[in-house]
């Protein structure tokens, strides 16, 4: 099954999911917010600003305009900052086909109402949970677009839609499974950039693997933890949209927001990161919302907690590497 | 409390690990097999087989004579390849001090018997489980002997032991942490050698961090139900000593495992790339007792499997990548 899918918009991980959604048989139309990058797209076939040098596919087509976009779409992938989701949702919505789903590949909560993105999707856009769904895993935009063998959840609480959207997404590099534990996703995909941000740190201040390793593993049990208290199940946090995506993230130089904590490790403020780079570290953002999340919860959370206090200029990187390493209880296990 | 601890025998992470005793304030004898290393230990203070240019601690003695390393001492450490313990400890059993305490530092399961090293401890020395502990975490030995902050866990069944050992290991460098859970520390230092393989094949085939990182994920969700179905405590897989471990074992490039798997992926065979190295890759045995053990507790383990496959030459590692990443169910979950 295949149709009409609109992308919103043409950042690397937006471009690079339209070329999945190309391969898997759909009509693609990428909504990019300059008129320059659509014409590139449309003309020579690339997105020179997010993922220079890769050729899209003939399915792919690009516009500025999004009620051009939106026309006909039965699909609609989010893939906006998170921060913007509902500032531009709301401009968009009166666009979106009656019945469209939603398809969510934000990673972040939002600052203020700590909503999630499907929470923001249903609140703007009235959509009911049938037709809002996730896509999260391991899934580097530049190794999807060289189509290097990735696998990743779609997740919808209507198990159909879940099903139906991995058969729109499935080609032959892009392995999706479904779920139906949209919250688990999200709140996998949200903290891993924080965690992301705190396993950056460490690199830029010289330590090896065995503490960033440590940190993954207190990271995702912080994430697991947050997630549960607020009814996810826990065995996706342990899956692709879990760790899966956490390792992808703090493994490699390509992460935004592992590259965001080197510079951070290094010395840098946020303030002299966002002035030197184009693209959005979610976790900068997210580290404050997921930290009230969990004070609200009654979670504890030191990774968010003390990434939020040195985003915040209130630490810096090495006093929360001494905080980190120093705290933990005496027993592993509760 | 300290006092005098055997460490048998000197490769990288005996030695290292002995500097973690000697910097935790024990008196320390550690075992070399051949007399010129001991001679260089307490001569140079440097072992230049196993850490070239790492000196050695004060507190750190050396001798050949396996009588003399075990008299006096009431931890007895063990690091020997995991292969060949039963073989040693029946040699150094009458030597042992009564009463005194295994830690085993081993991550491998026998072949033939399938035992882990634990079990074999028992059958050997006859000691019961208040004297048999385990460390395992994510303890790249380079990264310990340079004295980089790391954590792991010390395991034993009797609570009170592992605290006391827990005592006896803490330094400012190395914070270990107490469990009961010998059998899934032992299961999660095992598994990930043969995760570690399959990780480095992937790397060594030129595959990216998406699909190490869908590896890493599969293989600890196999790990999982393996030591869940023998008995062990699923939230040990989550800890430092599953996914920590893991983690660090498939990012480091001085994983002996993970090179081993890169050569595999480079089109070596086992025999050439045994031929070639002096150091053990425990993974390259442990994957058919892990592939064994599974087989016989009904669980599902395609990554012990074709890991075992590809080290034996039924396989090659472009044929295992193709099995591993067509497989899976269409939920992740179930």
């Amino acid at each position: 099954m295949t149709g009409k899918v609109a992308v919103l918009s043409a950042g690397s991980w937006g471009t690079a999911f339209s070329m999945v959604l190309a391969d898997a048989g759909n009509d693609v139309t990428l909504w990019a917010r300059r008129a320059e990058v659509a014409t590139a797209i449309n003309e020579e076939r690339e997105n020179p600003d997010y993922l220079p040098g890769i050729q899209l596919p003939p399915a792919v087509g690009a516009t500025d305009d999004v009620e051009k976009a939106l026309h006909g779409a039965d699909v609609v992938v989010l893939a906006t900052p998170s921060q913007s989701l509902r500032d531009n949702l709301t401009d968009w919505a009166p666009y979106v086909e009656p019945g469209a789903v939603f398809v969510s590949l934000m990673k972040g909560v939002e600052l203020g109402s700590l909503n999630r993105m499907s929470e923001v999707i249903h609140q703007v856009t009235g959509a009911g949970p049938e037709r809002i769904a996730v896509v999260s895993g391991p899934n580097l935009a530049k190794e999807i677009a060289r189509r290097e063998p990735a696998a990743s959840v779609v997740a919808c609480e209507d198990e159909a839609v879940a099903k139906l959207l991995q058969d729109r997404l499935h080609s032959p590099a892009f392995r999706p499974y479904s779920s139906v534990d949209v919250l688990g996703c999200e709140l996998g995909g949200a903290y891993k950039n924080v965690v992301g941000l705190a396993v950056g740190m460490a690199v830029g201040l010289g330590f090896g693997d065995n503490t960033t390793a440590s940190l993954i593993t207190r990271g995702l049990a912080e994430t697991a933890r947050l997630a549960m208290k607020l009814g996810a199940n826990p065995l996706t946090l342990m899956g692709l949209a879990g760790l899966g995506d956490l390792v992808a993230t703090c493994s490699s130089p390509l992460s935004r927001n592992r590259t965001f904590g080197e510079n951070l490790g290094r010395g840098l403020t946020a303030e002299e990161i966002y002035a030197s780079t184009r693209q959005v570290a979610e976790g900068a953002k997210s580290c404050a919302s997921l930290r009230a999340l969990a004070e609200q919860s009654g979670c504890d959370a030191p990774v968010a907690t003390y990434v939020d206090d040195v985003v915040a200029g209130r630490m810096t990187a090495p006093q929360m590497m001494d905080a980190i390493l120093a705290r933990g209880t005496k027993s592993e296990i509760g």
